[in-house]
């Protein structure tokens, strides 16, 4: 599922907004005009690489004329030093630009590493997947689980609207597991299968009764969770989430849960670190970036 | 700085826009119309809490009628168990806001405990500022810096348009430290103080020449840190940044050192555990807060 | 699924910019300021009401002070004659909302009408759902998909990202039904159904192979269905779409199709008749409204 | 009066929030990255096209790299089978725009084709012409009113901002006919004519007296209007409103009415029916649309 | 033509924005919380007032819960020292809303006050209006135009859309005043008059043939003027615009022109002299501003 | 510090929103479709030119391929009958960007010509600049700035958020000039600046045991502030405001104030007279415009 422009680009504007405000009073200050440059953002630590749309439409909002050329793509593992993405802008742009696409490397490319130290536990495990969860920083779930499938992650829902996953306070307020998913049986679209927490076998028991087609487990203990199991007996999907740690993930997969899903992938994030270099200015760099140029004409 | 609902309100209302979408699948078909209920916000951790302003204007962008009642305000440690806010509200505006609060409240606290761990440490060296910088989320800076501020730390610049920061790129542009400076003095905002990031002490001895009001000594050994401090002299005021940890902090402080500059504490975040509970359907709740009971007449 | 004010605000705001612009220039020269006046809105015709939430809205936005009191709610059937909403406003505000409160009722009680005109017929065979479609008014989709469920019918997907459906051309580009399904089934959110549209035998078949979970017949004559309808033999759910009139949704209904599903019943509306009436200028009028009062206070 | 992009783009921008959402969850995984393909848009019913500005757009919105060929203008009228516009554009372009360029074009397609059988009849009586009035799908009269004049029809006001039009509620809080009229000379916009909604002869008469330049005879029955005709003799000009149907047309415009408006024409639509049909994905196939090719280059 | 709030908010949004930006720097650290004060807007200048509703809603938008009593009303002339406004809000709100309401009141009372004294020359000349045009400050047109009302004058056209206004570039486009004209009536807006700006009296006698219903003589010499408006003879209404000062008016007037029009009210702009005095922080203030106290209860 | 593109748009889209609505009602009914034509803007007064990027970018706005070619340069001296700027666009977009690009020019050049007036006389005193304050239109701040950068003057902050600047209100509320000082140098951003406002000597004296970095002499008498002055010796940047003419400018600046600060050279603004010309219509117009054309392909 692809990132594409109409979807990227209100995040980088709002980002943008608040990087610029009403000008850049360094920069700004020290060019005469539209002087330009070459610009290369590079590595300074071992990760996998996500958001380079991200940084790409960066630069395209503030110059369209700008010049991009990846050396790298979304999902792929860079080394300190190694060069993700040369940019020839003009230099309000590069100074402009600098911090807001640096920082959307460094969020991103943080959860897809985290994700994909994750996923490579898993790689024995085929039948189990990982997923996000609707955890994480609010306002950003678009980009951040756009992170987690570069990692190799699945996503689970996107939002309240797509998706039924009932939970502790909807069967509290239903009076019950069956009354909560009779009701959204008779009533939501059909094209959704219905998903419930359960806390205890008991709600197990009423989750099977009533077919529902997804059972997550939470915060079950493991012999709890292997009883569960068993009862399941195939007859749904079974999820699990809640404090989910390296040792955990194997442990669950050898279980055969269908779904690990994983709030810290999002919610807790530890940047890696990337940075900018902006050449000299040279009028004439635009015919130095070479074969790989590819003009990035008529951009909003 | 307060962070009022003027500034607010937008980050909530794309929150909710990207939680809700067309509709809240689950919660709305559980539910006949606008039945009320009780919920409170409560902690299952250990940590400084920033964000009940997010919180709040959550459930009021949602349910204007809604009734907010603070059991502690941001800035507070609170202990696993204990309540953070309760609400009354229509309960489909509980299930639609509950996940958009929680995240501003985990991310947010987070901030705020991280920072106020590097507080307490700088506690003995009154001269010593701890302050964040820009990076971090793009888009959140606003409420980022607010966290911190929460958490006992200071601001540093919020984008490009409030201080003059002469970097690298800056001066390789200008064509050195003392072009830089000379051309920002003759042109910029007069209530700025000019702060240029430094790489050696060649650099510290143009910057000083040039009248630099900031120094920042960029990822020096401490060896060259403390000749640095020495041949300034009290003639700028000194910032230090680049892989801020505990015990650097302290050691940099003992230098006398008169702002440190963290972006770990914007950029690394550790979601803190917070949940909500929904209690029954009871039209009369709203009378059972009891004297803290605040209505939020009339807000959008 | 409610449709709360958070939702249904952007929709107003937009419309009354459409009609009001810089200004009312009948109505705004008329008055001297801020004079009050009742106002009804009541049916010309028989129908099913739906849209009072935006018709309120409507005057809530222009008016804050405004009171309203409802009269029947949506779903309900109403008769020529029969007032649908009072309200109490600033006349300028009677003047300006009129033709967007009005149009909003009648676009989206003509579809509330024509869905339950299309339920009832279903009434005998409560197996078959009636859906709507993703066809409609481009930008009014979750309105008409209100109007829908007021009127009885369910919903289909809400857009390309809350379901799975895979169509014709997604199957040409695959390179087939089943490497379709594989994919999807490989990558997407586990809580997605997967549904495929089929136009032959061959492709009934392929999908269930390939395991799909609802299989849409597109187009295909009632012999071509009846056969696909005992190959399928319960295996996956069966939708039909495509022309559908009030006939052949009772033979649909017959074969035991469990979703028929009408592009017309949003794409092709018949609006119904609806009128306000301002009453005399008189400013204790806001007391004279009554029992029902209920004072909006407070609304944006 | 042209429908230009400036005004175009937020309608598809709108509606194509609503269709991707977070994004494109069939399409999406389906693909690889920027495959591209052709697309072609042909009708299945036969109509007068209105709308490709907005099919063109929200390709270009989504792709600015697409290539569009318009087969036929805005106006003309189609068989079935006949191609209207061909795309070459990203594959995931194309799937994510497909609806919503055909939601545009079967909506205001409809409203033309139904306008310009009204225009038909109108043919013999040059002096008549068929207005829309403000009644329609809010938030959608801009493009509902462009489609009016694609059919051969003409506008009447496009809001309250820029007409004077006095109503039965106007009259009322203004005291009659002849203050309304008086108010509105002394303070309104010079350029703008008064036109009055009249419901009897009587106000015939003070419509005339107070100088209205246009009168709307409302719901009278033939032999009122024919008096009134003659009372006003030429001295304003005469609107007739309300129930236009295709006979009463022909009799109004052999009484020699000026202006017949019609608000069926825009709030009661019958969508025609227009597919796309996507082409093999083949890289080189920017180059075979052939001569008529136009590079929309570095549209937004 | 009233300023109502749904008119007014964007403006003071807008405006706000750019003030506060991420926040107050000053006054935000200042104050401990939610600290109230009284505030009064009083007048150093002699003027009309215009503006008020925005200085309201400048307080509204920031502290919903403001109090607000207008000592004067939009239209009145005040003395230095006199009082326009009286506050009592947070007082971060008086801070953060002072120089926004200031700036308001500030042009738009300068508009109301100039356009004033032309109308105060006119007032023997009753046959005679002052118009406005559409030149001014961009994006400000709306709020420049109260003010134009509010100082006793009328408005020009507020837009392309709301008016038939034929000038040099459209002649030159159309082949002449006939043929624009001619096209004109023939496919626009019945509900408008068309006017005409010309530059000769052959282009008058064009005019006249063709049916303009308004001519507008532009930077015509006080003889030719003269023989244009014998010429017309009241077949037309006549406008003059270009280049008007106090005497020029008087004499227009004596000519018996209809319309004045002016760039100059709204584009040439001498601010009057507001302040805004903040009391001393009292909890209890609220109470003490007394009878006409209002409270502005639930607004956004 | 440049006004870049981003910046620009907003205020483009906003002020072409208000002056195009729904339609130009005028130039859309005299053209066919998109008939091409050259168009120059050119001076009418004796002026310094500020505002082309907005000029520019209302065209690029509408339409994306226009070709526009500058003949000065912001900053330049321009003469009666000089041409500023040659555009060749469609002619729906010269009709529909004549006025707005126009008025950009014009509010903007008249500011920067009045700024360049005040420079010319401190020219003799190269330590005292004449900075704008924060009063003007609002929401027009960042583009009044820049015309006043391009006459010649320095920007004073831009908003509440990026400066200190304690003002009358401050300190009656902090209690007293130290008291606001030490707060806010125990809290605020270390790269601000701290400036206080006094209106006395004794608030001289306070700010200077404060600490002040900048002392503004707010309306203080020749002689009192001869002595404030002399009291401050050379502790503080010196600032005077308030009520500033020709002769105090001189007078200010023979007394060695460091900043002149102005309210009036963005608040009273007496726009310049600037028009645009539109040639024939001519398919073959852009390959005339000669050697500097400049093809602006693909902005949006």
């Amino acid at each position: 599922m692809q990132l594409n422009p109409f979807i990227v680009r209100p995040f980088v504007e709002r980002a943008l907004a608040e990087e610029i405000g009403p000008g850049d009073t360094t920069g700004g200050f020290l060019l005469e005009g539209d002087e330009e440059a070459d610009g290369q953002i590079y590595a300074k630590d071992r990760f996998i690489v996500a958001g380079l749309p991200l940084a790409e439409e960066t630069f395209r909002v503030l110059d369209p004329a700008s010049v991009l050329v990846r050396e790298v793509e979304d999902g792929q593992r860079v080394e300190p030093g190694q060069t993700l993405l040369r940019i020839h802008a003009k230099v309000w742009a590069l100074f402009a630009g600098e911090r807001t696409s640096l920082d959307f490397l460094q969020h991103l490319s943080a959860i897809a590493t985290s994700t994909a130290r994750y996923i490579e536990i898993l790689k024995p495990y085929p039948r189990t997947r990982l997923t996000d969860t609707r955890k994480g920083v609010p306002g950003m779930r678009v980009l951040q689980k756009y992170a987690v499938r570069v990692g190799g992650g699945w996503n689970h829902l996107f939002g309240l609207h797509n998706a039924i996953l009932v939970k502790d306070n909807h069967i509290k307020i239903a009076g019950g597991v069956c009354p909560a998913i009779e009701k959204l049986r008779a009533k939501a679209q059909h094209t959704f299968k219905i998903e419930v927490e359960v806390e205890s076998l008991e709600q197990v028991r009423e989750a099977l009764e009533a077919g529902a087609e997804i059972i997550m487990l939470d915060n079950m203990d493991m012999a709890a969770m292997q009883e569960a199991i068993s009862l399941i007996g195939g007859r749904a999907m079974i999820e699990v989430s809640g404090g989910i740690t390296e040792e955990k993930l194997e442990r669950y997969a050898q279980l055969g849960v269908d779904i690990i899903s994983s709030g810290a992938i999002t919610h807790t994030v530890k940047a890696v670190d990337i940075s900018l270099d902006i050449g000299d200015i040279k009028p004439s760099a635009r015919r130095e970036i070479g074969q790989k140029q590819e003009l990035v004409a008529g951009r909003r």
